[in-house]
């Protein structure tokens, strides 16, 4: 509902990742991958597993049906539930007692947003590679290009505009890494619940827990623990820094594209404004962003098994920050492609404020930056 | 695209007013009115301002269609404007040079996000009226049954339960007069630009203005101010404080209905759960609230003419912020109407921790009772 | 002991009002009145009355000690209470009985609050009024002189810098007058506690109640009722938006002071760099005040009577709040009073950009700013 | 000036680590380093480094008035480099001239501000190591008792308590090996300034890097960068974990603390409210530190090299994060510590909602159990 308001800070495609159909295709990953690690356990027959793997295909249902319903039962799941064992019990009665069994809505749900996280996620990876590309290529072009270091409270120097680049992929490059630290343990098959709820698995749970895991490429939990957020919002976190990172670098940009000072514009075959407009996209996502971490971080004292009120803001923030990221993500490497500095304007900048460049320093400045360069396309 | 996230913790009449096609169709208000008030003001032919208004109808356009080209366009109202020109030009050439004719699109936006929020503002009212109802009805009849005054730090001490009803309602009444006032001041017709944006009306702009903002029920601002935005996030500022004030309620009941202490219980009539569904969802916007207010705080210092990024940021915020405060409201009324008492309860847990009661202090407890309902409801 | 961190972000004299000798001595001031109201009343002897009141002079105190006793118990009224008991038996031996009678530690410290902020709003409201009127004074001087409609969008216009400044005039007056509003609101006599809290005062309750407010010049609370912080809050949303406001006009200072644009200087005699200095200042404010906005918004939501997490934190945001703001508008106030502008650079920069500007249009560009600084000064 | 309100969510060591004093002693130690690794490098004469080493002690220096004059400054290096000459030149008047050489205030600042958070992370790692402990005791102890697994929407299981504690250590010894990673990377030699930064030490400022990083004790930086901030933000939002962590074991403690509940209690040995007030200290730390979380992500997007507001702004959450943080830790540990579960009202309160427990499910708890803690002590 909030997609006209939010329509230009957000990209298509991520759009698509945090569909109501693609969030109930991934429920249904959950129910078949559940039916399927059962029966290997032996706590269903292989025959039931078969019929509910095989109707868990999106396709089969009322997407919009069960969306309306999910608001009034207060859950995602019960309604999808409720569909897949009708849809099951057409063909194989005895099956649909199967479906979904011993779980919960909150685990499935958990679950299933990590899946189509992990999809955001790729798509976040994937641009901002290219802006750690395309400001390589402008640290490589202008490593010898004096820049103004500008400072409120110092006396005025240069750096190269190259050297500036390098730091700026720097920071980006970190953020990927951190981003795959934290989302190696954040994407884990959730899966709540103590001795008591385990007990229904007549001792088998850790194994089923254990082949669903690696049915759905995620990461097991430990068995008999209470839900706990932690590395969940440890992976929030490392968005809400990534689109800080951003932000810095949208910042920079757009100061130095403001007609006044005129180092930086749009390559002729862009569309004009574009780098404005993308800075501008970054810049406020890195002044939402941070109250979308916030928020989650606010959650994590949530009363016993995660009650309604803090599961539920958790789970409405999420995809509102990885949009937002996303959008800051796909804003700035389209930026960074599609600029290009004025190293006239850059240079004539400097004499008024009288910093001073050489050909010395130039030469200093374009080895630091091919180091800088280097250690981030060393292994 | 959020909005399967966000279902629990919405309701659908306020999402219907945040919908695309409720907010092109508010654009289209903007638009009538402006060319209606241009040509009052003798600066477009009236039989222009005929067509366009005659052509300002929703039912007119493809609204998937313009939504999908404001995203591109970065404008919601870049397209619709196209499409409106396009429709009035196939009746009358003429007239449709005369469209949304030296208006800007942030006016547009801004004007006709006044007039949606005013509808939810509408909604909000309503439920939190019938939520202070219900407090005032549950004071009368228990404006001498005792409950426990709970502290960490003090002995304990009772008062009766009619008597905290009775407070409840007094600060929601308080949170609809901060409404009220505040959005007095902030529905109000957007028309920023200085000088040289008013001289295109050829010194027409304050009477263009003042008919504009008549037509639309919209106070009338300033001529010639730049886009100031502070009334606009004081109405924020009311609603988060309603939020807070219905948290307030919602976490005390929330304590109250839990089984150890069982002091308040879902009506037999209702839905079983359903205070305590509604608790969670008016605490879990209360947690999330405050941080939209901050976003729109936060956007305040926006560089020049408001510029893209604070914008639109306070753009996605609001409605948001205003989906969250009205689930909370029809959350609250809702429980607060099938919410029973359990006044043997209440006497019950006054007694381990030794407060006192008698009926002398009944009677003083009834006495303040009525008179703080009376009080909230002289005129 | 965040002082430090803190020290150019705040002025000394707001530092001052909350220190912690004035804080205790604004809890002397509530227990003076506490003994005079309950003599009055006739609940405590007139003699122990006048003991008490006699004592409670803060120079008869170890302040440093009551401050380390407080971090041990817990509650800055305890060991307060304790020396005054002390001080008081000394000469008084019956009247020590009488000190802090039937009140509560939550009470002395809110009404405590609320007298110190008194104090703090004062030496706020004096900045922005001086503010004001440097822009007032900037609006008349400047009136006809035309500057850039800055814009991403749009296309450029101009308007004259006179306009602005009464725009920017205007708004803070709105911020003054949002202020005046709720501070009459919040400035409260605190006094939780329901019916068995009020049955100690033998039915005189509200007498000493009203006369305790009279007393100390604060608003008289309705008697009965639990602590409820909505409008204390909303003072704090009030502070919110003033940061906001200085902020919005910070930018557009900052922008165009920067060299590149040159705008807006230091006048000659005002220290270099000063304009700068305190646009830092008002952002750095207008950057942490929405979240301390948004941490009083979110404990609003407190368990029953204001449970120790919930009261503390307000407590020790407030004061950063205060300063925050306080800091804010000093900066400002000083910058606007020694800032100049440089109508040349203002010319110069509007050529390039295609800006029209004509004698005409300066003409009315004064009469607009004219009428807005007659409607600010109006009665 | 904040400390009375803030003083009793803080610690006094805490504090110490953030007073005024020790962090100009912090500073003295950078400009100490630097003057050592300048004399290494060659840059300044041994016998200079010699004497600004002996006289970087803070019992020389006048800290009240380094603080005073900081204030006017807008700079807490201006007064203390100018003492420190003062001093020197004593002495040594040609050594004067070699003080802070090629350095920059923010540098200088951002370091010593690493030093003191090693020192504070050092107190808050020794308290959760210790909160881990007493959880651990708890989960041996209880590994068999049977607790209820409370939920708003699912049956009422039972888990034991053992197996909770086990859990709750788990997510903070997680807290604690993110705190590790990410204080490996923030607490880092600051050293910002692009090729004309660095042209002023003849091409020996990586080795004059290297040697003060190796002195200091903290990772050397790459040279040539501009200030980014990115890697400390890190670690400020892994000090918001810890701090979303420790609140959530309070809101539990505190809930299953409540006189209606009563399944824990403070030891006979532990003052009476102890483990109340704990868990109201981490609640209250929870509540705001994400808002402190948020503010360092927001001034992430910085102007050019850090201007003065967003530095200022950060530099003047952090402390106040850590504070937060540590009191959080400083609570619980002791609160866990002085901790009783009343396993006879555990067992109690499983009958009315109808949990079932075994011989045979309490013995796979204590095995679930002991695996955990033993997988948390394993290397």
């Amino acid at each position: 509902m909030h997609s006209f308001y939010d329509g230009f800070l957000s990209a298509s495609d991520v759009s698509e990742v945090f569909s109501e159909r693609t969030f109930l295709q991934a429920l249904l990953r959950f129910e078949a991958a559940l039916a399927r690690a059962q029966a290997s356990a032996g706590l269903i027959p292989e025959a039931a597993a078969q019929s509910i793997v095989g109707t868990c295909r999106i396709e089969l249902f009322d997407v919009a049906k069960i969306v309306r319903d999910s608001a009034r039962a207060g859950s995602m799941v019960t309604p999808l539930v409720k569909s897949l064992k009708e849809a099951v019990g057409l063909f194989n009665p005895e099956a649909a007692g199967f479906v979904h069994l011993d779980s919960t809505g909150q685990d499935a749900v958990d679950t299933a947003l990590a899946l189509v996280t992990r999809h955001a996620l790729g798509l976040i990876d994937a641009d901002v590679r290219q802006a750690v590309a395309a400001l390589m290529a402008l640290a490589g072009r202008h490593a010898a290009d004096p820049v103004l270091e500008r400072s409120l409270q110092q006396h005025a120097t240069a750096t190269s505009f190259g050297l500036l680049c390098a730091a700026w992929a720097a920071q980006l490059v970190r953020s990927l890494q951190r981003l795959q630290a934290s989302s190696g343990q954040a994407l884990c098959l959730q899966w709540s619940g103590g001795a008591g709820a385990l007990a229904a698995m007549k001792g088998r749970a850790p194994d089923v827990m254990a082949l669903m895991a690696a049915d759905l490429q995620l990461k097991a939990p430990l068995p008999g623990g209470p839900a706990q957020r932690d590395e969940w919002v440890a992976l929030g976190c490392a968005l809400g820094l990534l689109v800080g990172s951003l932000g810095q670098v949208a910042k920079e940009i757009a100061l130095m594209s403001q007609p006044a000072v005129g180092e930086l514009c749009d390559a002729p075959a862009a569309a004009p404004g574009r780098t404005a407009f993308a800075c501008m996209t970054a810049l406020s996502a890195s002044g939402r962003a941070p109250l979308r971490v916030a928020a989650l971080l606010a959650a994590m004292p949530h009363a016993h098994e995660r009650a309604l009120g803090h599961w539920q803001a958790e789970l409405a923030e999420w995809p509102e920050l990885l949009v937002s990221v996303h959008a800051s993500a796909r804003a700035m490497s389209g930026a960074l492609v599609g600029m290009e500095a004025d190293t006239q304007r850059m240079r004539a900048n400097l004499d008024p404020l009288g910093a001073q460049w050489s050909p010395e320093l130039a030469g200093q400045a374009a080895q630091l930056t091919r180091d800088q360069v280097a250690a981030l396309t060393a292994p």
